[in-house]
């Protein structure tokens, strides 16, 4: 059965030979940092100085985030089972889904529709916000269950200030945390949102933007479910340990 | 039920604030790259500065080998099947196993075995490939099924010498690399190999190894799982579209 | 920090004892059926006899469809990178999304949605053909790429007639399938479809819809990761073995 | 690049017309249950009726367990984060690994060696332990960390008595069980133990085994996902809320 061959843009490889988005992975080696690397295969560019280091600040904003995350319970639980490193990983990374992780996705889906066509900053993000609320959404990456103001929000912004990198989709996001203020809730940017922005402003189209926080929580994972397999014994009880059952009660199969 | 507290040895989170290994997350950005950060994260402590730019090379040297690698096929698979960038991420992942990737792993084990009783690196070479032929095992991280010579082994060689980085797991995984010489087939130490012996000289767990592997190779999977996206149609034919059936022949139902 | 007390109605485990739903497991054991108890388990009571042989019928359909489907694929490279049986079953079901069984959810979504209001049922099917089209969305659970008519929608829709087991849902899915009759495109129900339709009229919530289709086909997933641990080579190519880079031109560095 | 074609003894597909192991799917569907089909699936052929009676209660005995185990909690958190179903299906499979539901393999493998050439039971069981100390392994599929005595092992045994369903893997895990008598340690045979040696008399190979209790508890699986979606909000603490940091003490960067 004949197909038609498939095409990639991503990577050429012969024998002595792997050269990624035009360029010879060897070469790259020790000349380039892997955040810059990062940078190339997900953009199909180098970055200018600016964006490296925007981007190595990006992947280490979102490395770790302690034991309590989603990710990291799912990945020491598939460890804590008896199963490879590679299956614990994947554990946690499939708990990065629209709740956890996701808000970067969505963010930067929506700064990527209002921005183009920004006039006044605060007007475009009360129109966004009205369209949000007609629609029964809520603005993803805003406000933390943890933190009031997002400390590695803070950091992104001023080194993007002082690298004079900062485009419209940071203008926006910072319009809309103004617009938020009235409110009885804090919502400050987090994180997620701080990331959309930037990467946004960095031209990555917004179906990349778990790219960036997958990336980075992987390094976590890792070492999550390293200690789990170094330091604790095989199927503890990392879970719920304690329950209320409420389902029908006993039941005789003889009723039936 | 009273359980013991977990206890945990990466990060501590507080509000407003987030320690990775004890270093502020928010220090830290803008201030060490994240190859840097990679390190601190899996070993607790800071790489000096060889060991930072041996890391950038290291997780630089896997991040991408093609559409071929069952990593990429599989991302790509799930992807196809209409489901979103975290799960054809984590089946990606999956594949990487014992037989791709987990070379790294079971390389690193062998080297930290036998280089620490190390004399004459050559006798210990032949020590080690006897107990292995003993056992009926190959040496992994040896040969390749496309490079004769890997460019990245060559390139993270030559690294390791300009930098005056290189110790004992080099040296041994070279004199096993000459104790095959002899041999019929060629079986040059491939990167798996050279990873194994670069962070094993820089005393990490060989079970930390298929990590490094795990974190480059999930920039290369984003990137087939997003051009599967945006260049495909879903549910295309990734894989085995011709084949023949050889089980039983068509049976009655009536038979039995 | 003290936490509310998780709740389930699913199952009451106590030494000795394990009741599911109200009834004791080891009483189900050689009473009812596997099928009978994915019915109990997942709707909260015992099946009628007619519930329990569709049940029978549904569960069967989807067993296995060869060695294309991205399921399979999956299953199979994961297992070919040396990994264990559950991370290959895992790869596989990853693949089952919104394009590849997940018809079963978006269709009894719909029909769930339409059924009850439904007067004469092809009114209510033209209706509800206008509004996706309206919505540019095409109805789920109608046409295959492989198979005109496909042999498991008639089989489960003649067993539905013989068995008197047939309400509304399926009235809605015949009544679909009548109104695309015209079309140039034949668009008869598959087997998704029909399962939607006939789980619909068991009143399963069509949020469970993929479930069925899980179940099911991790039969046919772990025998062909059986088959690929013991037929294969690991590491075989399964996937792209031939493509075309179309990415950027050699690049070198020196250029930045 | 011309490969070799692929190769499979499972389906054979045609356009209308889908064969399992020799069997028209169609026929199967309203004339065999679904464990019959299981076993058909992972055999390669129909069960007697004494088989197809044990596989409905293998099937059974392991299909939840409630909310504990770590395959619930990896499921329900993947599912918490905002997740489809078969990524939360997925993320509770992966959990099954050596020590959850591993005890099935590990134990057919066991059985498997020494059944075969067995004389007298009571004899072989003591020297098959007495190998496995010398290996220092403890032998999978006995003893259990909540039933003293699993009820699920009695009833698979008494079935198995009843059908005249019995064979010499079911021979030694009774002779294993009795040889324990006299330690301290209660081990009595657990539910994967009896699974092994059931699946063992029917001549399963032991890389099948973890398959069963997969299948099984798929079920459960699902069940528990659909609980967290339905009853519980988004990313709640399903895991570690308190924890220990006892890692490095806050450190200053500017230390380096």
């Amino acid at each position: 059965m004949s197909e038609d061959k498939s095409r990639t843009g991503i990577s050429n490889v012969a024998p002595g030979e792997i050269r990624v988005r035009g360029y010879d992975i060897v070469e790259l080696m020790g000349r380039k940092s892997f955040a810059e690397v990062v940078y190339l295969v997900l953009k199909g560019k180098l970055p200018s100085e600016a964006e490296s280091r925007m981007m190595d600040a990006i992947l280490t904003s979102s490395v770790d985030h302690g034991v309590t995350p989603p990710s990291s319970l799912a990945a020491r639980t598939v460890m804590s089972g008896g199963n490879p490193l590679n299956a614990a990983v994947a554990g946690g990374i499939l708990t990065i889904g629209d709740i956890h992780g996701g808000a970067i996705e969505q963010c930067a889906r929506i700064l990527q529709k209002y921005a183009p066509k920004m006039g006044e900053p605060s007007e475009v993000a009360v129109e966004l916000l009205t369209d949000l609320k007609a629609k029964k959404m809520r603005m993803p990456g805003f406000g933390h269950r943890l933190h009031k103001t997002d400390p590695r929000t803070v950091r992104l912004f001023e080194m993007a200030d002082e690298l004079r990198f900062s485009g419209k989709h940071q203008t926006l996001a910072r319009a809309i945390e103004k617009a938020f203020e009235g409110q009885s809730k804090l919502l400050p940017i987090n994180v997620d949102g701080a990331i959309a922005a930037v990467i946004s402003d960095m031209d990555f189209d917004w179906r990349l933007g778990k790219g960036f926080f997958i990336i980075s929580r992987t390094v976590g994972l890792i070492a999550h479910a390293y200690e789990e397999l170094t330091r604790e014994k095989p199927m503890r009880n990392l879970g719920i340990s304690d329950y209320i059952y409420d389902g029908p009660p006993p039941q005789e199969l003889e009723d039936h």
